[in-house]
């Protein structure tokens, strides 16, 4: 008998979001589960990596009979700890979130949830993210269960291409609404930049980051329209940055 | 006459670096420039942006008659905030560094450096990272700004590829031991996880993040190859980060 996949859990809400236990909840159904989180929330901390303070871990019992850790690093270094300090072999997978918002299109960027996926991957790692499009502490994450199981399970019997892991958006609607999942590209948008400025008891300004999500990008080959229609986007990401289609421009342009 | 071009300068070292007064030295002599920048160091902060705790901004006096800002936040939080709150509009060109350390391969993705360089790509604003294979608080920037300049005036003569950005590795050489620039693709690579286990003085283990750079990339057209022979490394770098070869291999082997 084959022996069940050994699955990492992480996410960036930190280890008490609701939608981490959800996520433990669908993995300990198809495999052996160890969860390493952050031990305070750590969204939009993108890829960011702590190098200038030590870390702490500690075990904890929060998800019954599971392995689990809390650190106090960023998402990133959760999986890099994880892979050094508790596990004794590579996962089979590793599985972020399920995030607390949309991390579609150009969100991916700032996303610790994504972050902690894409660091996965480079380690070479199969690895998904996983979002739910509600804020909310008590966003309901029925629905989503059913598609993080479908994708884990996809997953774990077909492999990932070299150098690629998974951005998986659940939109916010009853399972019945859900048309079903979208292999899509990530949408061109951005956040208009908005600080609101305000005035402290002593006088002094101080801004809060504020800003709107713009996208203009019509196809119907995104995430944007997917979640915008109803069904789960699945947008396959890379870590090799490289524009090469801009390789020739510049060799050509620069006259080197 | 045409006006000198508007430069927005930031780095990730932190406003009173000498990579970024380097940096300033340079843009100078060919635009109008202003420096919004972090009020400490900020390296390894990837696309991490505050959101949880607001931001504070004052105007300083560092750079003999240059409009300059330091500021709480993150490198991507300074590119956003002189956006929004100090330029009358999107300036000509945004430069980011001169970062203390390499920013090649897979090093990118964890630099705040590139990180500002990318957000102000996402704004639609032509900008370049600039890093130099050198630690060391004192450097040496002489040989890299001759290359930061030829790369900054060609940027501007020609533009760059709609969504794309560059990074710019100067290998910590003479000049005359400088074989020139070359445009590369970003290497394969990763750090190995390793965190050095320590115990404080109260018996409680904590960790500092350690690791080893590894590449086992063999190609010759590659940022490691480049600056491993001497040459100034340019690669074009993109935020669309979705993995197109891998649509067709989720369409066609989950049967959606």
């Amino acid at each position: 008998m084959k022996s069940r996949p050994s699955i990492l859990v992480t996410n960036d809400d930190g280890i008490t979001a609701p939608g981490i236990l959800a996520l433990v909840d669908v993995m300990r159904e198809i495999g052996e589960v160890v969860v390493l989180a952050p031990d305070s929330p750590q969204s939009a901390m993108g890829h960011a990596i702590t190098t200038s303070v030590p870390i702490r871990m500690e075990k904890v019992d929060l998800f019954k009979g599971i392995e689990a850790y809390q650190c106090t690093g960023t998402p990133v270094d959760c999986v890099k700890l994880a892979i050094d300090k508790v596990l004794d072999k590579l996962p089979d997978l590793c599985v972020s979130g399920i995030n607390h918002g949309s991390n579609s299109s150009i969100n991916i960027i700032y996303s610790g949830t994504m972050s902690a996926a894409l660091e996965a991957a480079i380690i070479g790692i199969n690895a998904v993210g996983f979002s739910l499009l509600d804020y909310k502490y008590d966003a309901d994450f029925t629905a989503a269960k059913t598609y993080v199981k479908e994708v884990a399970l996809n997953v774990l019997d077909s492999g990932l291409p070299k150098g690629t892991l998974l951005n998986v958006n659940v939109p916010a609607l009853d399972q019945k609404h859900i048309k079903g999942m979208k292999i899509c590209r990530q949408a061109e948008a951005r956040w208009e930049e908005n600080f609101d400025e305000r005035v402290d008891p002593r006088g002094k300004k101080y801004y809060w980051l504020a800003g709107r999500f713009m996208s203009t990008d019509q196809g119907e080959d995104t995430d944007e329209w997917a979640l915008q229609n109803g069904f789960v986007s699945v947008v396959p990401v890379q870590y090799d940055l490289t524009a090469r289609h801009a390789i020739g421009f510049l060799t050509n342009s620069w006259k080197l």
